[in-house]
């Protein structure tokens, strides 16, 4: 049976935690009714503010969501979250190993909780969540987060594609230098040192601010929290900070920028992928091969034979 | 002056190293010139072995490049080396500060040895990198080196393109995991566990032995060499090792499956970087801010943007 777009997005509008759910499936899987499922749903978003969490694995991301989830309850509002897995053999809706414990608000009404693995769909999970991020939005979550696992390259696309990118470190030599590497620190819009109570916190924390420093005058300096979210301490500063740094966002029309930015970013994504698709086509006929066999035997150039498959 | 191509190519035949020096510029550079080059230089190809060398920063890369260098040369064979690094803000023909002691063989004029930093082009090094190979081939030198300075995904894919490729680790816990994690092991037709007077070479000898058997039986079982590369000590080893890959790849036609696998990526390659221009293109003008503000205005979502950009 293919599923009824209009149909899933009323439901999902409605509150029907089915319907979401398969309106992340459908977006998540690509194809024609994705596209038609977006074309519905847009319309009806804008209204969700994102957080994207990323961190080194282990550093604790998970139950710092979870904890963050409490808070935004506390506050009345209703959450939607993505937990964000690309190495993860899981298929969507699968719950992942150390996210179990975030299964307190399995309960809740008021929280979504989704895993995303790796689909197969061109362009990959990158396209794929914000369009699962537009779900959540249009079925009336004023606050989504994204959790990525790890700090790949695709991980940090994506959480820094949010609207407050909060990176997660801990204490320890050298952490904050990795995560300088990665480019954690330039996408970071909050930094959180977390398991506090362990030896070196002080020094992670100086190195922070002095690499954060480095980066010069910036209109918005990324505060550096400490948490021991285990025992929820310091996730209402965490919180506080979120909070601060959308207030900073939303004056001076820099949200607007910022999503604008994102919608442009998002489109070109849309344009490579299909034209990734179109090199799979050309890369896949007859004809290549026979061309690839001219210039192994050096009657052709590579350059000459890319001509010729442009030319058809 | 418009460099002419066919004359440079002339000059590079003869043994010319300014010629050389020039072409490599002109291939590294790209646009139609380069274009015209390659052209040209294409069907004089096909004569040189290429060995890749990649490791991480420190492990001693060029020091065994030098000596390997020193190696081939006492066979009288000429050697034409590039020293590839995508980090460097040196362009194409600087001297990178580690490589300064290669400079041995300066005066050497059976050696052209030649650094590449990032350049703007389409496609930037690994594009590049196979050009500037084709200009040491056509120039005769009948083994190439490409040395990599990090294990960068360019720099891996760059050293993995050779005909027999060596990864370099040092001794230590954990290294050759690291090498694993950066998919080392999987390109590598050679190890080289270099700095062998330090202490747990043997350790790291079982790590990297015990991780190529995970990985099943294969025709070809990279074998594990130790060097100590600033002695001298182990290169001949390692040389006659490439020698050996290098005999099992021309037997049974391996050697030509190879290459026509890389002539294929190459062209895959190159029609992706003409795309990603196309992409660019499409991106640039009036009407695709047109279309970002609409789709900020969310008139249009993003796939039906999509829609109107490739409908032109």
């Amino acid at each position: 049976m293919t599923p009824d777009a209009g149909a899933l997005v009323d439901g999902a509008r409605a509150g029907d935690r089915g319907a979401v759910a398969r309106l992340i499936s459908l977006v998540e899987s690509g194809g024609d009714v994705a596209t038609e499922a977006v074309a519905r749903l847009y319309p009806l978003t804008g209204n969700a503010y994102t957080v994207g969490i990323t961190g080194a694995p282990g550093s604790g991301k998970s139950t710092i969501t979870d904890r963050l989830i409490t808070c935004i309850r506390r506050d009345g509002a209703e959450v939607g979250v993505l937990a964000v897995d690309p190495t993860s053999p899981f298929t969507g809706g699968a719950i992942l190993g150390d996210r179990v414990r975030m299964q307190d608000h399995a309960t809740d009404e008021g929280v979504f909780i989704r895993s995303m693995a790796t689909r197969g769909h061109l362009g990959g999970l990158a396209l794929a969540t914000p369009q699962a991020l537009r779900v959540l939005d249009a079925a009336g979550k004023p606050w989504l987060i994204v959790e990525t696992v790890g700090v790949g390259q695709v991980e940090v696309e994506i959480a820094g594609a949010a609207d407050t990118t909060v990176v997660v470190v801990n204490p320890g030599w050298g952490d904050g230098v990795q995560a300088a590497k990665a480019g954690l620190l330039e996408i970071a819009d909050v930094l959180v040192v977390n398991k506090a109570d362990r030896v070196g916190v002080d020094e992670t924390v100086r190195d922070l601010v002095q690499m954060l420093e480095l980066g010069g005058d910036r209109p918005w300096s990324p505060p550096v929290i400490e948490t021991v979210a285990t025992e929820s301490r310091g996730i209402r500063d965490l919180y506080d900070a979120i909070v601060r740094h959308r207030a900073f966002l939303e004056s001076d029309g820099r949200l607007d920028a910022k999503r604008a930015a994102r919608v442009r970013d998002e489109i070109r994504s849309i344009l490579e992928a299909r034209l990734t698709a179109q090199v799979d086509q050309l890369c896949a006929g007859e004809g290549f091969d026979e061309l690839v066999a001219r210039v192994v035997a050096r009657s052709l150039d590579p350059y000459a034979a890319v001509e010729k498959i442009v030319a058809g």
